[in-house]
């Protein structure tokens, strides 16, 4: 018996390990191209499905050095595991709304030059509406170039359970968006598993470079 | 005779090897600089010339993380080799179609930035003429920068079939091309081995930013 | 007695490398992003407080290579220690003039297209807000998105002294500046440490480049 | 004798082989940021000064992969040195033309979209000043940001002995020009030695990104 349970909590254990890793090589590469520089930026990925557990980056750290030792288990309710130390990234909450409401494996939240103004230029109509790019096949379930994609934008918030409310309401309201942007805050997007939530964020990220040299030449409000 | 054919199959091994390093080589340079982000790009090489064999990237893999594993051989018709177990990117068509219009050795497809916008914006001119610059003498068999270059841009559509019919006829009047944009969807280039698919790659992303630079100022639709 | 002034000599000599490596490291990558090219940018952390002791780079220094060897150690009017080879940056008095406004640790300042930009277009206004964005939590002591940074634009000078009695003024009229600009010249930022004072760096530029995008269509002098 | 005059081959070698190396890394670099993509760009180094012989990029090279067999030994008249298997780049006559007029001992040809731009936008005037930037003060010389700064622009030419004889008239004309552009064709820069060429490199570069980003809103020929 007691083997048994040292094998399943090694088990655990390796795969933690793995999802860290995995999790800090995404970061450092998101660093590198400028999506979440200094502080910026959280990733996460589930350790357990019932009952939740997320594996999350710690609070406040600087995202260009991330390392294994960078992440905290939390429960479905964002509170740390026993035995963690550190304190999980105030943005918790909205990864652990993502999770629920998309059934996502993994939340990768950027904050890049792009999606922080595309947020910001959109908030009042909250969203915008991407459509004929051979990109969007990258998203999850889309299949032609001719498919609309609407990117809901939420007003940014140090309140996190009501912005946890709200990304919960947009995400019901859209079943259909691939992520969602925080105005002056930059993007969410999530994936059935790690490496397809960071195929996510790359096609996001570049479908926002994108519409943001078009919208160049129009006013851009400030 | 048994010694010989082995010697023969470790030859074509050695050859399928050392042409999928160099394709991962060519996709990890291209992702870094963000022209083949999430699924998006692929990539291709000759094996055989008759009857033609290509070996191309698997179908829907992320192309920052190609190892040479991720390569499928196929036959003139895309479909894959005997012993092959994966599958083929599902723009093979198009690749063979370039391979045959082209003699060509090796085919890249990117999709950076600047290669979906201008395919974009010069869809309904079915194309534009790049003039006057020094690097088009890196695409082969120009000799001065006084040279026009013509690249045609192709409507843009998940039929396979049409649109490797539309290819082949758009090389065939065009015969100087050097490559060859989808709308919203990227470049092709090629080359007579890779390396010069390669260069040809580099030269004309190159290109396409600077007529980026110059259109910026111009009303651009949307 | 001699055993303990050699243990203690060892370990300043092991703070120091230890802070000219994590100098060294912070300059590569901010080359890397283009943030010091050629000569310019210099970088510096306290070895000692009473009194002041720094390390910074050495005078002229390429900064897309510099190495451990490549710092000074001066005293708190920017003369070289006993024992020290190199002449430090022309700067070094800015950098003094600024761990003592700040009681900084480290002083790390780049110099990028658009804090070089900026620091130009907002001289005559003595600097400029950055409002709204939550990039600005990164920075020590902003709690929210909602905070209003001033950031204080300094005209250059060649005259080091007047230019720290400038630096210091600033500093005192504006207690809250995360930073400042020498018009046409680039950012100076600082930290409680190394580690801080690189991820406001980072922050900063991230911030510079965002305003930059948004004040590109209003006409800019020049 | 015989050993003297071997130590003295062995001695060339190495110096040989030391520049050579030192120019294929300035090359790796200036290729990662999109400097010298495809064959464009090359690069020389001064291995004796009377009679000149010159280190200079082979021709027709891909500049993302330039080891150190891909130079070749030159004579003040551009012909390949005795033993010397490669053929020198096209632009070799303009390498030794530089190195004459300004007594250089290294000659760094980049080919960025900056300077390919400005070099087009500029030639009709003949070239374009650059003036009040704390950067200018990188260049050899320059000791205040209040220089004024004339680089002078060259209509481009596939005539090797016209165009040479054109920067010689040029570098004549403009005793103080620190880098020069071929319009269309980018920018050669060059120092007393091969680290002050790249950090030349290096601050033109930035001031062409600096002078794009305000020439910008300017309506752009073509």
């Amino acid at each position: 018996m007691m083997a048994r349970s040292e094998r399943e909590r090694s088990r655990v254990g390796d795969a933690r390990a793995s999802l860290a890793a995995a999790l800090a090589a995404a970061a450092a590469d998101f660093h590198r191209r400028g999506w979440c520089l200094g502080t910026s930026g959280n990733f996460s990925a589930v350790l357990r499905r019932a009952p939740l557990e997320l594996l999350v980056t710690g609070s406040g750290l600087d995202k260009g050095s991330l390392g294994p030792a960078d992440f905290v288990r939390v429960d479905d309710r964002g509170r740390p595991g026993e035995g963690e130390s550190g304190r999980a990234s105030a943005e918790t909450l909205l990864h652990l709304a993502v999770c629920r409401q998309r059934d996502a494996a993994s939340v990768l939240h950027t904050h890049s030059v792009a999606s922080t103004l595309l947020g910001e230029h959109f908030c009042e109509k909250g969203g915008f509406t991407v459509a004929g790019y051979e990109m969007l096949k990258g998203l999850e379930g889309i299949r032609s170039h001719e498919a609309e994609v609407f990117v809901p934008v939420i007003v940014n918030s140090q309140d996190m359970q009501a912005l946890a409310r709200e990304v919960e309401r947009v995400l019901t309201e859209r079943p259909e968006a691939p992520g969602l942007l925080l105005a002056g805050h930059g993007l969410y997007a999530w994936g059935d598993d790690l490496p397809q939530a960071r195929r996510h964020v790359e096609i996001l990220e570049f479908l926002f470079e994108l519409i943001l040299h078009r919208t160049r030449l129009a006013p851009f409000g400030g």
